[in-house]
């Protein structure tokens, strides 16, 4: 008998950091992303052992161990870390007091300040201006005075978002003042729709669509950054994700990505992080959002690449080389929202379709019950 | 809340006999076939359940939940399998009484029909040769004489393997006598080689190639065949198999496919089956072997196929439609053995590979530590 594989640091194979085959993944989060990340752990002959609040959840079913965890992620947090060689995230809310404690047993990937950066929007807006990405303008809101001032000065109109802990388009209120004596009461109303939290306005840009960047970075500095994606929302949830080739041009394509590179760089960021920007009408660019953690309009990558985005955090967090992004078809994703998957068995008939059903038992209307992928014409056709 | 998904029978769906998502998929056998069945169970939002003999096995880390049974698949087997809406296997040398204990509560698919038969190669070369399916010239083997006997009629060589419990090309001798007098002393040798079990002797042909058809029958009787690939075996072990356009001529390859169709058929299947063939030099083919489950030769289809033929298996077990078996690529899947998984960073560094780790602590000479899938040019080139 020959162990082929050393635990914990193969320093036979000269890379330091990499957790080899056999080795536990800790994963925080018990959703739909955590489900697709114990997969992929899975393939690569690595452990998944998912941490939530949730007794049933969809990630739990697909990995090796499951704690369950409370609401703040703390208890048995330090005893669960102990039991992992990386510790990672599907849902980029985890308190940051978590992973400090995580932390001190554990690495922990992505780190803190990654969270930091993306849990707070106006964190992360300023970190984007720092570095030279481009964003909407915005203002910081603690009081009507403040949304007041910013609508003034972006003509009437702003998207008010909580600084925290929103998603999906929940916690945000679109406002649009017809005229100066709108501003206040109209500014009044939202920021009690949104429950009077700290907040930020943004200016409402007229985009073309909506493009989003998967990028990777290795725990070696290495990254890879899959062709952007166009999506297109529903009612603030992402109803499809396609990429074709000749969709998006090339140029705007490259900047893209290339703007998705230069965040992760900054951030020194390991695994996945999606990157969802607006398109201007002209081809600028203005970068709406920063996920750290895999993302829904990556789930193409599943089908059309020869790494998934879910490996590809994977391969990051355990300080693998980071895989190939190169996609060998032009594919279209599309979420099964509420009880729309309720028509698996028909969807399952049809023979260009590949079907994710996320086990989750309740369709709330909205909810992301699953995923379907169509490949279109091959990437060798263009 | 609204439930999506009806469990058990989904009446409202006009699919009888269909498991809803959510419902548990049983799984007898704790191998590699296994976990990447818990894996395409999880992707349709079923639930894998594994019972296996072994404390630590592979499908056991992919799957929801976990029986650890006894190696005569009996210990705790009746309460397992009430807790599925379905069982199924990885591993064909599962004990037929223990399909009869889970069927008391369960529907046991594929059922103990095509256990009879492909367990014991004297049962599979008959029924192969009722059905009309193309088959080497055998005998039955109860003693020496008869090995003697088959010698002689097959001009002094021949495979003696024994009719059960054979894989991988364990419990086989070749024989190769130079004369009459050598007959019997090799036959002798032989005899006791394989522990002087009721054995098959079987004619030795000069095939040109090893191919082999992945099968699929749905509940509802219809069925759907990949492409056939061309395998090389080293040691006994499957080393590559190949799918590629051209490399086997359309003709032969259809008449391989309803050849597996026919088998499926003829055995009222339910489930993905793995033929093997001969090939012989004028195109003829042989069926050298069935399997009736997910097939090594077949795990190309999990990156060059809408539908892997581990999904197809749940599917068609489930009473789902089946999907299509188009591939979009040609793909070349090579077995990783042994101490051969040890370089799995250099192959994680090949961005052209899809690597596949099956969590194996020890490496054992020649053991299936994973695999390797690299997609060709795609079919759409032809």
């Amino acid at each position: 008998m020959i162990g082929p594989f050393a635990r914990k640091e193969s320093g036979a194979l000269d890379k330091p950091g990499a957790i080899a085959p056999g080795g536990v993944v800790g994963i925080l989060g018990g959703g739909q992303l955590g489900r697709m990340l114990a997969m992929a752990t899975a393939k690569l002959g690595l452990k998944a052992h998912v941490y939530a609040p949730e007794a049933d959840c969809p990630a739990a079913e697909a990995a090796h161990a499951f704690t369950r965890g409370s609401d703040d992620y703390h208890r048995g947090l330090a005893h669960f870390a102990k039991e992992c060689d990386v510790v990672t995230l599907e849902f980029e809310n985890v308190p940051v007091a978590a992973l400090d404690l995580a932390s001190r047993s554990t690495p922990v990937r992505p780190g803190r300040r990654a969270l930091d950066v993306a849990q707070d929007r106006i964190n992360e807006k300023s970190f984007l201006r720092e570095i030279g990405a481009p964003v909407t303008d915005f203002r910081t809101v603690d009081g009507i005075t403040d949304i007041s001032d910013g609508l003034m000065a972006f003509g009437g109109s702003g998207m008010l978002k909580t600084r925290r802990f929103g998603y999906d388009g929940r916690g945000q209120a679109r406002i649009e003042a017809r005229g100066p004596d709108e501003v206040e009461p109209k500014a009044r109303a939202a920021f009690a729709e949104i429950g009077r939290a700290p907040a930020i306005l943004e200016a409402i840009v007229a985009f073309r669509r909506e493009i989003s960047v998967i990028v990777a970075r290795g725990l070696d500095g290495a990254t890879a950054a899959y062709d952007p994606s166009e999506n297109t929302h529903e009612n603030g949830v992402l109803r499809r994700s396609m990429v074709a080739t000749g969709a998006i041009e090339a140029e705007t394509a490259a900047r893209a990505q290339a703007i998705a590179t230069t965040i992760v760089e900054k951030l020194d960021y390991v695994g996945v992080m999606g990157v969802e920007m607006f398109e201007m009408p002209g081809g600028a660019l203005l970068v709406n959002e920063i996920a750290p953690r895999v993302h829904n309009t990556g789930h193409w990558t599943l089908e059309a690449c020869a790494v998934s985005q879910f490996e590809q955090h994977i391969r990051a967090v355990c300080g693998w080389p980071l895989g190939g992004p190169a996609r060998h078809s032009d594919a279209v994703m599309t979420n099964l929202l509420g009880r729309e998957a309720a028509d698996w068995a028909e969807i399952a008939a049809n023979p260009d379709l590949s079907l994710h059903l996320y086990g989750k038992a309740e369709a709330r209307e909205g909810r992301k019950m699953g995923h379907v992928t169509r490949l279109l014409r091959p990437s060798w056709a263009r």
